[in-house]
């Protein structure tokens, strides 16, 4: 990426996550002589995002459940392999920060994220800068409940919005409602081969059918959605919400349930300047994300030259 | 207030609030006159935390419905008037600001502050700032919907928490549980004088004798109230909740509902050094806040030193 923010190059290469962070950090460097077009004594800084729980002031991944590793100082191994400066984050917050420098959010200072796809990851920005916590883990906005006393979450507790929005739970409520229903549910089952194999997106293609069972689905999903943004303006007195992902996409209609929900329900003050928009930065959000930090971090973008 | 935080003096009167916004401010300087043990040309800042909507960069008081003022600039009026700068907050605001820098949450940089009194009042430190938003109006966590479809609030939504949990909320939820089983609601009419005078008040005495139908409604907005604090540790990753008002004072146990529903419900590594502890400030919250933002926005606090 340019100061600007340009893109000079994407590619995407699958991770050899098996063999360990030493391995990967020698493939990056590797992938990076084979594929990059330009020489790597022009590039000033480099950053990761992963899923995990990551510090950034030191840049160290404290774990990453999804690759089984944990207590790797990964920005420092990056550093050492290529010889630049490197920033790490975690997956969602890189994501988040590239829609507020360069993408969806980039004329706000005040941005909530939301991808909703297999799970919710979400990431806020305010007055210009990611909300972090005390262990810069904070922004799990999925993870807030809507429904109390409601459904199980993968995260252990219940009513979360992950448990009625996540691509996951929307499979889950159809299958269940299909062994309660039988008939009702025959759309979904032919969609999908047989009820155990019924996701999100026999969910989508059902709605496309105008099947009864998929609306009263993601009517729901799109109640609780609702619900669930009223209180983040609230909280955040944003001037958007940016929603991206696989859910996103398979239910464009999300998206006005979101800003209706707001512009109906939340404080009218808070109303005036409020949009909900896509997400621009699509399979390469986190790449794109992660080079932002790296300029911001490094101050190698036209903002801080 | 000394720039150690030591507050000189504290004395409270009545505001005429009904003569006008010139007339306070003359009042003020008056009361300052009759009650401050100092010579004025001592001061080198003054703060105003009020119930309302204001812009703290240029000190106006956009609306403050209580009062039936509105387009206010307020601290430039009492500037003029006491010849010392002066910052202007939302009373909520000042009072979270002032638990941070010299109260329950001097000792953290991400903590949540709540005030469960008639309303439920809340703001936000993160890393160190008080939440703002894109107007100044972030914050009003008292109005995230827990209970998706639920009680109306008086914000005009839904499930609000402080649909269960504000003073005003706890008294309504009573009174209609009276309506609806006389028998049961025996203990809390008798308490009050008749079914239409229960208020939180009356659900508390009724608590103390351990009537069935105090403790129903209080399970629940423990319940909400729980479920609201594992949502909104999940967003910030505060260190601490601080918990004041007079709903808090009347019901001693939710601070402990609370505790416990975030170390039961919420991510693991969100809860290590995770505390629910009380607000100190008492009745002085705002004044003790208000004094405290103008120390910090004009530099005469020790840090600034």
């Amino acid at each position: 990426m340019r100061p600007d923010g340009t893109v000079i190059d994407q590619f995407r290469r699958s991770t050899n996550a098996g063999a360990g962070p030493d391995r990967v950090v020698r493939d990056i460097e590797v992938c990076l002589s084979e594929e990059f077009s330009q020489s790597l004594s022009s590039v000033s800084a480099a950053g990761i995002g992963i899923a995990g729980l990551v510090d950034r002031e030191d840049g160290m991944l404290h774990s990453a459940p999804n690759l089984e590793w944990s207590s790797v100082p990964l920005a420092s191994k990056l550093s050492d392999q290529i010889d630049v400066p490197v920033t790490l984050a975690n997956d969602v917050d890189a994501a988040t920060f590239g829609e507020y420098r360069y993408g969806a959010a980039m004329d706000v200072r005040n941005t909530i994220v939301v991808f909703l796809g297999t799970g919710v990851g979400t990431g806020v920005i305010t007055d210009g800068h990611l909300l972090e916590g005390q262990d810069s883990s904070a922004g799990e906005l999925g993870h807030v409940p809507v429904v109390e006393g409601g459904r199980d979450c993968h995260c252990g507790y219940e009513g979360c919005l992950e448990a009625y929005a996540g691509g996951w739970a929307i499979g889950k409520r159809a299958r269940e409602r299909v062994w309660s229903d039988v008939d009702q549910g025959k759309t979904l089952c032919d969609l999908a081969g047989s009820r155990e194999e019924i996701t999100a997106r026999t969910v989508s293609k059902a709605l496309e059918k105008e099947d009864e069972l998929a609306e009263d689905i993601m009517q729901k999903t799109g109640d609780v959605l609702g619900s669930w943004a009223v209180g983040m303006v609230h909280i955040f007195n944003p001037d958007r919400i940016v929603i991206g992902g696989s859910v996103s996409e398979g239910f464009p209609f999300l998206k006005d349930r979101i800003e209706n929900s707001v512009q109906e329900g939340a404080f009218e003050q808070f109303c005036r300047e409020f949009a909900v928009v896509e997400a621009q930065h699509g399979d390469y959000a986190v790449a794109t994300g992660a080079a932002s930090l790296a300029q911001s971090s490094f101050g190698t973008d036209e903002e801080h030259q």
